[in-house]
Protein backbone atom coordinates (compact mmCIF):
# COMPACT_ATOMS: atom_id res chain seq x y z
CA UNK A 1 0.00 0.00 0.00
CA UNK A 2 0.80 3.57 -0.44
CA UNK A 3 0.47 6.80 0.99
CA UNK A 4 0.59 9.92 -1.48
CA UNK A 5 0.72 13.59 -0.40
CA UNK A 6 -0.35 15.91 -3.51
CA UNK A 7 0.51 19.11 -2.33
CA UNK A 8 -1.88 21.80 -1.94
CA UNK A 9 0.55 23.80 -4.96
CA UNK A 10 -0.20 21.09 -7.01
CA UNK A 11 -4.23 21.26 -6.45
CA UNK A 12 -4.38 24.97 -5.99
CA UNK A 13 -2.80 28.18 -7.04
CA UNK A 14 -1.76 28.87 -3.42
CA UNK A 15 -1.88 32.75 -4.27
CA UNK A 16 -5.37 32.84 -5.89
CA UNK A 17 -8.33 32.15 -3.77
CA UNK A 18 -10.17 29.68 -4.57
CA UNK A 19 -8.25 28.18 -7.43
CA UNK A 20 -8.60 24.74 -8.04
CA UNK A 21 -7.02 23.15 -10.59
CA UNK A 22 -9.21 20.61 -12.13
CA UNK A 23 -7.20 19.38 -15.74
CA UNK A 24 -4.19 18.23 -13.02
CA UNK A 25 -6.17 16.44 -10.29
CA UNK A 26 -8.20 14.60 -13.01
CA UNK A 27 -5.20 13.19 -14.54
CA UNK A 28 -3.84 12.52 -10.95
CA UNK A 29 -7.22 11.06 -10.09
CA UNK A 30 -6.28 8.58 -13.38
CA UNK A 31 -2.95 8.20 -12.51
CA UNK A 32 -3.82 6.62 -9.32
CA UNK A 33 -6.89 4.55 -11.20
CA UNK A 34 -4.61 2.64 -13.41
CA UNK A 35 -2.14 1.73 -11.18
CA UNK A 36 -5.05 0.08 -9.25
CA UNK A 37 -3.13 -0.20 -5.87
CA UNK A 38 -4.42 0.11 -2.08
CA UNK A 39 -4.20 3.93 -1.28
CA UNK A 40 -4.64 6.46 1.15
CA UNK A 41 -4.35 10.16 0.06
CA UNK A 42 -3.74 13.24 1.48
CA UNK A 43 -4.33 16.28 -0.04
CA UNK A 44 -2.99 19.64 1.27
CA UNK A 45 -5.35 22.79 1.87
CA UNK A 46 -3.87 24.86 -0.84
CA UNK A 47 -4.80 28.75 -1.28
CA UNK A 48 -8.63 27.33 0.40
CA UNK A 49 -6.90 27.08 3.44
CA UNK A 50 -4.09 28.67 3.97
CA UNK A 51 -5.19 31.89 2.48
CA UNK A 52 -8.37 32.43 5.29
CA UNK A 53 -5.78 30.74 7.92
CA UNK A 54 -3.18 33.77 7.58
CA UNK A 55 -6.11 36.23 7.38
CA UNK A 56 -7.03 34.90 10.76
CA UNK A 57 -3.84 34.49 12.02
CA UNK A 58 -5.08 30.50 12.94
CA UNK A 59 -2.10 28.74 13.54
CA UNK A 60 -0.82 30.88 16.68
CA UNK A 61 -4.38 29.90 18.43
CA UNK A 62 -7.30 31.56 19.91
CA UNK A 63 -6.46 35.30 20.85
CA UNK A 64 -9.94 36.90 20.04
CA UNK A 65 -13.22 36.02 19.08
CA UNK A 66 -13.26 36.82 15.64
CA UNK A 67 -10.88 33.84 15.00
CA UNK A 68 -13.84 31.56 15.71
CA UNK A 69 -15.59 32.46 12.63
CA UNK A 70 -12.23 32.80 10.59
CA UNK A 71 -12.09 28.43 11.89
CA UNK A 72 -15.19 27.97 10.85
CA UNK A 73 -15.04 29.86 7.57
CA UNK A 74 -11.52 28.40 6.59
CA UNK A 75 -12.61 24.85 7.62
CA UNK A 76 -16.06 24.95 5.17
CA UNK A 77 -13.75 26.46 2.44
CA UNK A 78 -11.11 23.53 2.61
CA UNK A 79 -14.64 21.05 2.68
CA UNK A 80 -15.37 22.74 -0.69
CA UNK A 81 -12.22 21.69 -1.56
CA UNK A 82 -11.84 18.38 -0.41
CA UNK A 83 -15.49 17.70 -2.44
CA UNK A 84 -13.72 18.75 -5.87
CA UNK A 85 -11.04 16.47 -4.86
CA UNK A 86 -13.41 14.10 -4.03
CA UNK A 87 -15.64 14.50 -7.31
CA UNK A 88 -12.12 14.12 -9.25
CA UNK A 89 -11.43 10.70 -8.10
CA UNK A 90 -14.48 9.58 -7.81
CA UNK A 91 -15.26 10.83 -12.14
CA UNK A 92 -12.02 8.13 -12.21
CA UNK A 93 -13.85 5.65 -10.37
CA UNK A 94 -12.08 5.54 -7.00
CA UNK A 95 -14.51 4.90 -4.52
CA UNK A 96 -12.81 7.97 -2.07
CA UNK A 97 -14.27 8.53 1.09
CA UNK A 98 -13.32 11.76 2.90
CA UNK A 99 -12.14 11.75 6.53
CA UNK A 100 -11.41 15.81 8.13
CA UNK A 101 -8.50 16.01 11.04
CA UNK A 102 -10.83 17.78 13.30
CA UNK A 103 -13.31 15.30 13.64
CA UNK A 104 -10.70 12.32 14.47
CA UNK A 105 -7.86 14.15 16.68
CA UNK A 106 -6.90 17.36 18.33
CA UNK A 107 -3.21 18.63 18.64
CA UNK A 108 -1.94 19.90 22.15
CA UNK A 109 0.58 23.38 21.33
CA UNK A 110 1.07 21.74 17.97
CA UNK A 111 1.78 17.83 18.96
CA UNK A 112 -0.85 15.49 17.86
CA UNK A 113 -2.88 13.34 20.58
CA UNK A 114 -4.43 10.36 20.19
CA UNK A 115 -5.38 10.09 16.48
CA UNK A 116 -8.51 7.34 15.33
CA UNK A 117 -6.92 5.45 13.09
CA UNK A 118 -9.95 2.84 12.95
CA UNK A 119 -11.72 4.81 10.23
CA UNK A 120 -8.69 4.55 7.72
CA UNK A 121 -8.41 1.03 8.33
CA UNK A 122 -12.15 0.06 8.08
CA UNK A 123 -12.55 2.03 4.68
CA UNK A 124 -9.18 0.21 3.33
CA UNK A 125 -11.08 -3.22 4.30
CA UNK A 126 -14.35 -2.60 3.13
CA UNK A 127 -12.41 -1.65 0.08
CA UNK A 128 -12.45 2.38 -0.13
CA UNK A 129 -9.87 4.92 -0.42
CA UNK A 130 -9.36 7.25 3.09
CA UNK A 131 -8.77 10.78 1.93
CA UNK A 132 -7.83 13.13 4.23
CA UNK A 133 -6.10 16.78 4.27
CA UNK A 134 -4.51 19.23 6.00
CA UNK A 135 -7.26 21.41 7.57
CA UNK A 136 -7.51 24.31 10.95
CA UNK A 137 -8.31 21.51 13.94
CA UNK A 138 -8.95 21.74 17.94
CA UNK A 139 -5.43 22.29 19.99
CA UNK A 140 -5.67 21.29 23.66
CA UNK A 141 -3.41 24.18 24.90
CA UNK A 142 -4.00 26.92 21.93
CA UNK A 143 -7.69 26.33 21.57
CA UNK A 144 -6.87 25.75 17.71
CA UNK A 145 -4.25 25.77 15.15
CA UNK A 146 -3.68 24.08 11.72
CA UNK A 147 -2.93 20.26 11.17
CA UNK A 148 -0.86 19.79 7.86
CA UNK A 149 -0.67 17.46 5.25
CA UNK A 150 2.67 16.81 6.00
CA UNK A 151 2.04 15.92 10.10
CA UNK A 152 -0.67 13.60 8.52
CA UNK A 153 1.46 11.93 6.61
CA UNK A 154 3.78 11.34 9.10
CA UNK A 155 1.19 9.65 11.54
CA UNK A 156 -0.20 7.60 8.74
CA UNK A 157 3.11 6.40 7.74
CA UNK A 158 3.88 5.33 11.22
CA UNK A 159 0.97 3.80 11.77
CA UNK A 160 0.67 1.90 8.24
CA UNK A 161 4.09 1.27 7.50
CA UNK A 162 3.37 2.00 3.84
CA UNK A 163 5.70 0.52 1.00
CA UNK A 164 6.16 4.53 -0.23
CA UNK A 165 5.28 7.35 0.73
CA UNK A 166 4.49 9.35 -1.74
CA UNK A 167 4.93 14.02 -2.23
CA UNK A 168 3.39 15.13 -5.22
CA UNK A 169 4.79 18.45 -5.59
CA UNK A 170 5.33 21.29 -7.93
CA UNK A 171 9.41 20.33 -8.36
CA UNK A 172 10.87 17.34 -10.10
CA UNK A 173 12.05 16.57 -6.05
CA UNK A 174 14.81 17.77 -4.32
CA UNK A 175 17.88 19.73 -5.22
CA UNK A 176 21.37 20.68 -3.52
CA UNK A 177 19.46 24.17 -3.00
CA UNK A 178 16.48 25.74 -3.86
CA UNK A 179 15.92 25.46 -7.63
CA UNK A 180 13.29 28.94 -7.67
CA UNK A 181 15.97 31.13 -6.49
CA UNK A 182 19.19 29.66 -7.65
CA UNK A 183 20.10 28.34 -11.44
CA UNK A 184 23.13 25.93 -10.05
CA UNK A 185 20.84 24.05 -8.13
CA UNK A 186 21.91 20.35 -8.71
CA UNK A 187 18.90 17.95 -9.05
CA UNK A 188 19.05 14.80 -6.60
CA UNK A 189 17.92 11.82 -7.54
CA UNK A 190 18.57 9.62 -4.77
CA UNK A 191 19.96 10.84 -0.98
CA UNK A 192 20.00 9.14 2.28
CA UNK A 193 18.75 10.03 5.61
CA UNK A 194 22.66 11.48 6.39
CA UNK A 195 22.85 13.42 3.55
CA UNK A 196 19.23 14.61 3.55
CA UNK A 197 19.75 16.30 7.19
CA UNK A 198 23.08 17.82 5.93
CA UNK A 199 20.54 19.45 2.80
CA UNK A 200 17.70 20.82 4.99
CA UNK A 201 18.77 24.31 6.13
CA UNK A 202 18.62 25.68 2.17
CA UNK A 203 14.89 25.07 1.76
CA UNK A 204 13.70 27.43 4.22
CA UNK A 205 12.66 29.82 2.20
CA UNK A 206 9.26 29.18 0.51
CA UNK A 207 7.60 28.86 3.96
CA UNK A 208 3.66 29.14 4.27
CA UNK A 209 1.18 28.73 7.41
CA UNK A 210 2.54 25.27 7.86
CA UNK A 211 6.46 26.38 7.35
CA UNK A 212 6.83 24.95 4.00
CA UNK A 213 9.78 22.88 2.48
CA UNK A 214 11.63 22.71 6.00
CA UNK A 215 8.43 21.13 7.52
CA UNK A 216 8.44 18.75 4.62
CA UNK A 217 12.32 17.92 5.17
CA UNK A 218 11.56 17.39 8.61
CA UNK A 219 8.35 15.43 7.95
CA UNK A 220 10.29 13.05 5.29
CA UNK A 221 13.37 12.43 7.96
CA UNK A 222 11.11 11.06 10.59
CA UNK A 223 9.02 8.61 8.02
CA UNK A 224 12.45 7.82 6.34
CA UNK A 225 13.65 6.86 9.55
CA UNK A 226 10.69 4.38 10.05
CA UNK A 227 12.48 2.76 7.46
CA UNK A 228 9.80 3.68 5.01
CA UNK A 229 11.36 4.69 1.43
CA UNK A 230 9.68 8.12 0.74
CA UNK A 231 9.71 9.84 -3.04
CA UNK A 232 9.26 13.52 -4.16
CA UNK A 233 7.70 13.86 -7.33
CA UNK A 234 6.54 16.32 -9.68
CA UNK A 235 3.02 15.94 -9.89
CA UNK A 236 2.64 18.62 -12.87
CA UNK A 237 4.57 16.02 -15.33
CA UNK A 238 2.07 13.20 -16.99
CA UNK A 239 2.85 10.28 -15.37
CA UNK A 240 5.49 10.54 -12.71
CA UNK A 241 2.86 9.40 -9.91
CA UNK A 242 1.80 6.43 -12.15
CA UNK A 243 5.41 5.22 -12.89
CA UNK A 244 6.64 5.74 -9.14
CA UNK A 245 3.09 4.03 -8.08
CA UNK A 246 3.79 0.68 -9.82
CA UNK A 247 7.74 0.59 -10.00
CA UNK A 248 8.94 1.95 -13.21
CA UNK A 249 11.47 4.32 -13.60
CA UNK A 250 10.94 7.95 -13.66
CA UNK A 251 12.44 11.32 -13.13
CA UNK A 252 11.63 11.34 -8.97
CA UNK A 253 13.98 11.94 -6.00
CA UNK A 254 13.76 8.78 -3.44
CA UNK A 255 14.93 8.92 0.43
CA UNK A 256 16.33 5.93 1.65
CA UNK A 257 17.41 5.45 5.33
CA UNK A 258 21.13 4.45 4.57
CA UNK B 1 -28.46 24.52 25.11
CA UNK B 2 -30.67 22.92 22.36
CA UNK B 3 -30.19 20.84 20.16
CA UNK B 4 -32.18 21.22 16.88
CA UNK B 5 -32.48 18.97 14.09
CA UNK B 6 -33.35 20.56 10.64
CA UNK B 7 -35.54 17.92 8.20
CA UNK B 8 -34.34 17.27 4.58
CA UNK B 9 -37.58 18.32 3.12
CA UNK B 10 -36.90 21.48 4.86
CA UNK B 11 -33.20 22.37 3.48
CA UNK B 12 -34.13 20.19 0.08
CA UNK B 13 -36.84 19.27 -2.29
CA UNK B 14 -36.63 15.71 -1.00
CA UNK B 15 -37.82 14.60 -5.03
CA UNK B 16 -35.82 17.18 -7.09
CA UNK B 17 -32.23 16.06 -7.54
CA UNK B 18 -29.73 18.58 -5.18
CA UNK B 19 -32.47 20.91 -4.62
CA UNK B 20 -31.06 23.14 -1.55
CA UNK B 21 -33.79 25.38 -0.53
CA UNK B 22 -31.26 28.43 0.53
CA UNK B 23 -33.97 31.14 1.00
CA UNK B 24 -35.37 28.66 3.95
CA UNK B 25 -32.06 27.43 5.71
CA UNK B 26 -30.54 31.42 5.42
CA UNK B 27 -33.87 32.31 7.79
CA UNK B 28 -33.48 29.48 9.68
CA UNK B 29 -30.05 30.52 10.45
CA UNK B 30 -31.00 34.13 10.99
CA UNK B 31 -33.32 32.59 13.57
CA UNK B 32 -30.79 30.69 15.22
CA UNK B 33 -28.47 33.47 15.36
CA UNK B 34 -30.81 36.44 17.08
CA UNK B 35 -31.91 33.86 19.54
CA UNK B 36 -28.06 34.02 20.53
CA UNK B 37 -28.31 30.02 22.71
CA UNK B 38 -25.69 27.13 23.24
CA UNK B 39 -27.28 24.59 19.94
CA UNK B 40 -26.02 21.50 18.58
CA UNK B 41 -27.30 21.12 14.77
CA UNK B 42 -28.32 17.73 13.13
CA UNK B 43 -29.50 18.72 9.52
CA UNK B 44 -31.33 15.93 7.20
CA UNK B 45 -29.52 15.02 3.84
CA UNK B 46 -32.44 15.31 1.69
CA UNK B 47 -32.78 14.70 -1.82
CA UNK B 48 -28.48 14.98 -1.90
CA UNK B 49 -28.89 11.95 0.22
CA UNK B 50 -31.73 10.16 -0.35
CA UNK B 51 -31.67 9.97 -4.07
CA UNK B 52 -27.87 8.03 -4.47
CA UNK B 53 -28.76 5.88 -1.53
CA UNK B 54 -32.03 4.28 -2.90
CA UNK B 55 -30.27 4.45 -6.18
CA UNK B 56 -26.84 1.83 -4.87
CA UNK B 57 -29.49 0.54 -2.30
CA UNK B 58 -26.91 1.72 0.65
CA UNK B 59 -29.00 1.07 3.87
CA UNK B 60 -29.16 -2.81 2.74
CA UNK B 61 -25.77 -2.73 3.39
CA UNK B 62 -23.30 -4.10 0.93
CA UNK B 63 -24.11 -6.74 -1.78
CA UNK B 64 -21.84 -5.63 -4.49
CA UNK B 65 -18.85 -3.87 -5.89
CA UNK B 66 -20.85 -1.11 -7.40
CA UNK B 67 -22.29 0.03 -4.05
CA UNK B 68 -18.76 0.83 -2.99
CA UNK B 69 -18.15 3.69 -5.64
CA UNK B 70 -22.50 4.53 -4.80
CA UNK B 71 -21.54 5.35 -0.93
CA UNK B 72 -18.31 7.38 -2.06
CA UNK B 73 -20.71 8.97 -4.33
CA UNK B 74 -23.51 9.59 -1.87
CA UNK B 75 -21.14 10.78 1.17
CA UNK B 76 -19.20 13.44 -1.11
CA UNK B 77 -22.79 14.64 -1.84
CA UNK B 78 -24.13 15.03 1.13
CA UNK B 79 -21.10 16.74 1.92
CA UNK B 80 -21.92 19.49 -0.96
CA UNK B 81 -24.86 20.05 0.81
CA UNK B 82 -23.40 20.29 4.17
CA UNK B 83 -20.90 23.38 3.20
CA UNK B 84 -24.18 25.18 2.01
CA UNK B 85 -25.87 24.50 5.15
CA UNK B 86 -22.28 26.26 6.48
CA UNK B 87 -22.30 28.70 4.81
CA UNK B 88 -25.65 29.82 5.37
CA UNK B 89 -24.86 30.00 8.68
CA UNK B 90 -21.14 31.62 8.74
CA UNK B 91 -23.38 34.31 6.40
CA UNK B 92 -25.21 35.19 9.79
CA UNK B 93 -22.39 35.21 12.01
CA UNK B 94 -22.48 31.47 13.26
CA UNK B 95 -19.42 29.56 13.79
CA UNK B 96 -20.40 26.34 12.59
CA UNK B 97 -17.95 23.86 12.10
CA UNK B 98 -19.54 20.15 10.36
CA UNK B 99 -18.65 16.45 11.85
CA UNK B 100 -19.08 14.11 9.54
CA UNK B 101 -21.28 10.94 11.20
CA UNK B 102 -18.91 8.26 9.50
CA UNK B 103 -15.42 9.61 10.87
CA UNK B 104 -17.02 9.22 14.79
CA UNK B 105 -18.98 5.95 14.75
CA UNK B 106 -19.61 3.02 12.56
CA UNK B 107 -22.88 1.51 13.55
CA UNK B 108 -23.46 -2.33 13.70
CA UNK B 109 -26.41 -3.91 11.85
CA UNK B 110 -28.00 -0.46 11.77
CA UNK B 111 -27.30 0.02 16.01
CA UNK B 112 -25.26 2.39 16.65
CA UNK B 113 -21.98 1.39 18.32
CA UNK B 114 -19.43 3.79 20.42
CA UNK B 115 -19.49 7.53 19.30
CA UNK B 116 -16.93 10.24 19.69
CA UNK B 117 -18.69 12.97 22.08
CA UNK B 118 -15.84 14.90 23.01
CA UNK B 119 -14.97 16.70 19.23
CA UNK B 120 -18.79 18.12 20.21
CA UNK B 121 -17.89 19.06 23.75
CA UNK B 122 -14.86 20.67 22.80
CA UNK B 123 -16.20 22.35 20.09
CA UNK B 124 -19.18 23.65 21.93
CA UNK B 125 -16.23 25.00 24.83
CA UNK B 126 -14.38 26.74 22.47
CA UNK B 127 -17.63 28.76 20.98
CA UNK B 128 -18.44 27.02 17.75
CA UNK B 129 -21.76 26.09 16.41
CA UNK B 130 -21.18 21.75 15.80
CA UNK B 131 -23.05 20.37 13.12
CA UNK B 132 -23.84 17.06 12.00
CA UNK B 133 -25.63 15.38 9.27
CA UNK B 134 -27.53 11.91 8.25
CA UNK B 135 -25.29 9.91 6.16
CA UNK B 136 -23.93 6.84 4.72
CA UNK B 137 -21.59 5.29 7.60
CA UNK B 138 -19.76 2.13 7.56
CA UNK B 139 -21.47 -0.53 9.76
CA UNK B 140 -19.58 -3.87 10.88
CA UNK B 141 -22.12 -6.20 10.63
CA UNK B 142 -23.54 -4.85 6.71
CA UNK B 143 -20.65 -3.09 5.49
CA UNK B 144 -22.24 0.01 5.14
CA UNK B 145 -25.69 1.34 6.00
CA UNK B 146 -27.56 4.68 6.90
CA UNK B 147 -27.29 7.14 10.01
CA UNK B 148 -30.57 8.56 10.03
CA UNK B 149 -29.96 12.64 11.55
CA UNK B 150 -32.74 11.32 13.65
CA UNK B 151 -30.71 8.42 15.36
CA UNK B 152 -27.93 11.59 15.64
CA UNK B 153 -30.81 13.40 17.49
CA UNK B 154 -30.97 10.81 19.94
CA UNK B 155 -27.63 9.91 20.82
CA UNK B 156 -26.85 13.78 20.90
CA UNK B 157 -29.97 14.01 23.12
CA UNK B 158 -28.69 11.24 25.88
CA UNK B 159 -25.43 13.09 25.89
CA UNK B 160 -26.40 16.26 26.08
CA UNK B 161 -29.58 16.30 27.77
CA UNK B 162 -30.57 19.55 25.96
CA UNK B 163 -32.96 21.99 27.44
CA UNK B 164 -35.18 21.02 24.72
CA UNK B 165 -35.10 18.28 21.80
CA UNK B 166 -36.62 20.79 18.47
CA UNK B 167 -37.70 18.57 15.52
CA UNK B 168 -38.04 21.35 12.41
CA UNK B 169 -40.00 19.68 10.64
CA UNK B 170 -42.09 20.72 6.84
CA UNK B 171 -45.62 20.34 8.99
CA UNK B 172 -46.78 22.75 12.05
CA UNK B 173 -45.97 19.89 14.24
CA UNK B 174 -48.21 16.21 14.83
CA UNK B 175 -51.63 15.66 13.93
CA UNK B 176 -53.96 13.05 15.05
CA UNK B 177 -53.95 11.26 11.98
CA UNK B 178 -51.66 12.45 8.37
CA UNK B 179 -52.74 15.97 7.08
CA UNK B 180 -51.07 15.40 3.98
CA UNK B 181 -53.90 12.30 3.57
CA UNK B 182 -56.77 13.05 5.83
CA UNK B 183 -58.68 16.48 6.06
CA UNK B 184 -59.70 15.47 9.12
CA UNK B 185 -56.03 15.36 11.14
CA UNK B 186 -56.46 17.25 14.42
CA UNK B 187 -53.22 19.40 15.48
CA UNK B 188 -51.92 18.20 18.92
CA UNK B 189 -50.37 21.29 20.66
CA UNK B 190 -49.13 19.16 23.37
CA UNK B 191 -49.11 15.30 23.94
CA UNK B 192 -47.56 13.09 26.76
CA UNK B 193 -45.67 9.78 25.83
CA UNK B 194 -48.29 7.49 26.87
CA UNK B 195 -50.83 9.33 23.83
CA UNK B 196 -47.89 9.34 21.73
CA UNK B 197 -47.57 5.42 22.08
CA UNK B 198 -51.20 5.17 20.95
CA UNK B 199 -51.02 7.29 17.70
CA UNK B 200 -48.05 6.45 16.06
CA UNK B 201 -49.67 3.97 13.46
CA UNK B 202 -51.08 6.34 11.06
CA UNK B 203 -47.92 8.26 10.42
CA UNK B 204 -46.47 5.29 8.62
CA UNK B 205 -47.26 6.27 5.43
CA UNK B 206 -44.46 8.67 4.17
CA UNK B 207 -41.31 6.70 4.66
CA UNK B 208 -38.19 7.06 3.12
CA UNK B 209 -34.49 5.37 3.64
CA UNK B 210 -34.74 6.17 6.92
CA UNK B 211 -38.00 5.34 7.69
CA UNK B 212 -39.60 8.33 7.56
CA UNK B 213 -42.81 9.20 10.53
CA UNK B 214 -42.85 6.21 11.90
CA UNK B 215 -38.42 6.56 12.50
CA UNK B 216 -39.04 10.10 13.81
CA UNK B 217 -42.38 9.00 16.57
CA UNK B 218 -39.60 6.45 17.53
CA UNK B 219 -36.86 8.58 18.24
CA UNK B 220 -39.13 11.28 19.65
CA UNK B 221 -40.33 8.27 22.18
CA UNK B 222 -36.97 7.38 22.97
CA UNK B 223 -35.79 11.45 23.45
CA UNK B 224 -38.75 11.86 25.87
CA UNK B 225 -38.46 9.13 27.51
CA UNK B 226 -34.94 10.47 28.97
CA UNK B 227 -37.14 13.49 30.27
CA UNK B 228 -36.52 16.33 27.41
CA UNK B 229 -38.89 18.02 26.20
CA UNK B 230 -39.26 17.50 22.38
CA UNK B 231 -40.77 20.22 20.09
CA UNK B 232 -41.54 19.69 16.36
CA UNK B 233 -42.41 22.97 14.29
CA UNK B 234 -42.93 24.02 11.00
CA UNK B 235 -39.66 25.45 9.06
CA UNK B 236 -41.42 26.83 6.58
CA UNK B 237 -43.14 29.14 8.38
CA UNK B 238 -41.05 32.30 10.17
CA UNK B 239 -40.24 33.01 13.47
CA UNK B 240 -41.70 29.85 14.95
CA UNK B 241 -37.93 28.35 15.33
CA UNK B 242 -36.68 31.20 17.16
CA UNK B 243 -39.85 31.80 19.03
CA UNK B 244 -39.08 28.42 20.57
CA UNK B 245 -35.64 28.95 21.20
CA UNK B 246 -36.32 31.85 23.13
CA UNK B 247 -39.40 30.39 25.14
CA UNK B 248 -42.67 32.17 23.31
CA UNK B 249 -45.79 30.48 22.16
CA UNK B 250 -45.98 29.76 19.03
CA UNK B 251 -47.31 27.13 16.92
CA UNK B 252 -45.97 23.71 17.19
CA UNK B 253 -46.59 20.58 19.07
CA UNK B 254 -44.61 19.57 22.21
CA UNK B 255 -43.84 16.26 23.80
CA UNK B 256 -43.62 15.72 27.57
CA UNK B 257 -43.10 12.73 29.34
CA UNK B 258 -45.90 12.88 31.82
Amino acid sequence: MFIIKIGGSIITDKSIKDSFKKTVVDRLSAEIKKADEEIIIVHGAGSYGHIPAKKYNLNQGYKNNEQTLGFALTHANVQKLNTMVLNSLHENNIPAVSIPPHAIMELDDHEPTDMNYDIFRDLLKQGFTPVTFGDVILDKKLGFSICSGDLLMQLLAEQFEPEKAIFVIDEDGLYTSNPKTDENAEFIETINLERLKQLSTPFDNHADVTRGMKGKIDTIKNIVNLGINTVLLNGNKPDRLYKVLIGEKTKCTTVNRS
